[in-house]
């Protein structure tokens, strides 16, 4: 295959990879020969200089064609941005991905360290490990978290160590956690490897990322149902409904009530969750 | 005396002090008897719930008909405000302050930790001390410097002395310090006592802040010069002329060129700075 470069979100050239397209769709859940059948498309389509966006939405629009659930899915990290300005709160979200990966969460603590008094997002205890959880929202993709943010969380995590709070047995270890929507610098990575803070975010660890936690769970926010209109997302998040899943654990009038809108704006909602989540 | 509140500039009410007015006349340079009456005047002319900037300006008034030199450095506070949003880098004026205590400073540095490539604002070095500096310049008055900021240059201090770049003689000391023309916020002093990062900020240390620092050494920044229009501030710091004093230090022609103004806009600064300087 050719070489061709395209334009990322940072606007930087980068290689386009064919393989990339291919995996993309796998994950939001195609079949393989979907898949295939959606790279060589791809590939016919595009030219030197093609944004990654718009490259994004040709692969939503094939899989939009053959497999809609495919394409829902593969809408996550737009849902994501959908979160930013209308009061979505990531720790929340974040907290209830935890939880479903089998950790005790408690969110948005005030916990005194030796010398200060530090606000905490999330702590999630699990028989190894206790997280100290510190969450970093962003709406713009391509922004990092830099290495400033790392040495803040690091910093706090020496403080909170040094206090008397945290009592474990010795087999829990109390560990700093950075989670983010977005990516990280190489500077935090580097400097939170040496130091011993976790990082997650956007494809971050690979193969491990948000991404892939939220993937294997399905637990994809409810902003990532098309129908779901922005005006409504801060209602549905005061009401609970974080996720996609949780429209269908009430019944519709239910639902319509507690947001306050009329049912008929809540049907949409409930069977694209069907759709994405294969039910 | 009877109990009077004013409102201070963060809008929280306060017991009104006869003495503090006193003491920065005092400081402006008046003499005792101008200063006692500055405080009597303002005594008689303040009421419940007056704004403490309001306050200011009544002392600065009667100031400026007794003593123009005393009203000149009793405005160090705003000519700080002046070097907001104009390209007055504090930074550097920082630095100056430092030479003129008799440390060895170097501006803009990147240095390796162990981790992690750092950012620095200053280094200053004593023959007790190297104190990394981080700055931090705030354009309201008011503002804190909160915990946040603190924890991250206590951090980037572990990762700097961790690192192979700083190889001392065991009598010295290396030192994180952050300087502001801000207030810190309780927690954040607190926090920096406890870790060991020293704080120079706005009256804090009492007696030993920054405003101190410059006063007794005259460093008034060139901002306090009341003739000095806005548009003026980048030219002169780019031309080096970052202190009242530099404008005394080289002819009229010479300054007017390199700023590249008429020589008729450089003569009223100059009769300022002698006045402000008592030279």
């Amino acid at each position: 295959m050719k070489k061709i470069y395209v334009v990322n979100l940072k606007g930087e050239k980068e290689l386009f990879s064919l393989a990339k397209v291919f995996r993309s769709a796998r994950r939001a859940g195609a079949s393989k020969d979907l898949a295939q059948k959606v790279a060589r498309q791809i590939e016919k389509s595009i030219y030197p200089g093609i944004k990654t966006s718009e490259i994004f939405k040709k692969v939503n629009q094939f899989l939009k064609k053959e497999d809609k659930g495919s394409s829902l899915r593969f809408n996550l990290k737009e849902a994501m941005k959908k979160m930013g300005p209308s009061g979505f709160p990531f720790e929340k979200y974040i907290g209830d991905i935890f939880s479903a990966h089998g950790y005790d969460v408690s969110l948005n603590r005030k916990i005194k360290g030796k010398f200060a008094v530090h606000e905490i997002d999330f702590l999630a205890r699990d028989s190894k490990t206790l997280y100290i959880g510190e969450c970093k929202y962003r709406t713009y993709p391509g922004e990092r978290i830099d290495l400033a943010i790392v040495l803040g969380v690091y910093a706090k995590f020496l403080d909170l160590k040094g206090g008397n709070y945290f009592r474990l047995p010795k087999s829990v270890e109390l560990k700093p956690m950075m989670v983010t929507n977005a990516k990280f610098s190489s500077q935090a990575i580097r400097y939170a490897k040496g130091v011993g803070v976790g990082l997650l975010g956007w494809k971050y660890p690979l193969n491990r990322g948000l991404e892939t936690m939220i993937e294997k769970e399905q637990l994809y926010p409810i902003t990532i149902l098309p129908s779901l209109k922005r005006y409504l997302v801060e209602p549905c998040s005061q009401a609970k409904l974080m996720l996609a899943k949780d429209v269908l654990e009430e019944n519709p009038d239910k639902i319509a009530e507690i947001i306050g809108v009329e049912r008929n704006r809540i049907l949409p909602l409930i069977s694209e969750a069907k759709i994405l989540l294969g039910s």
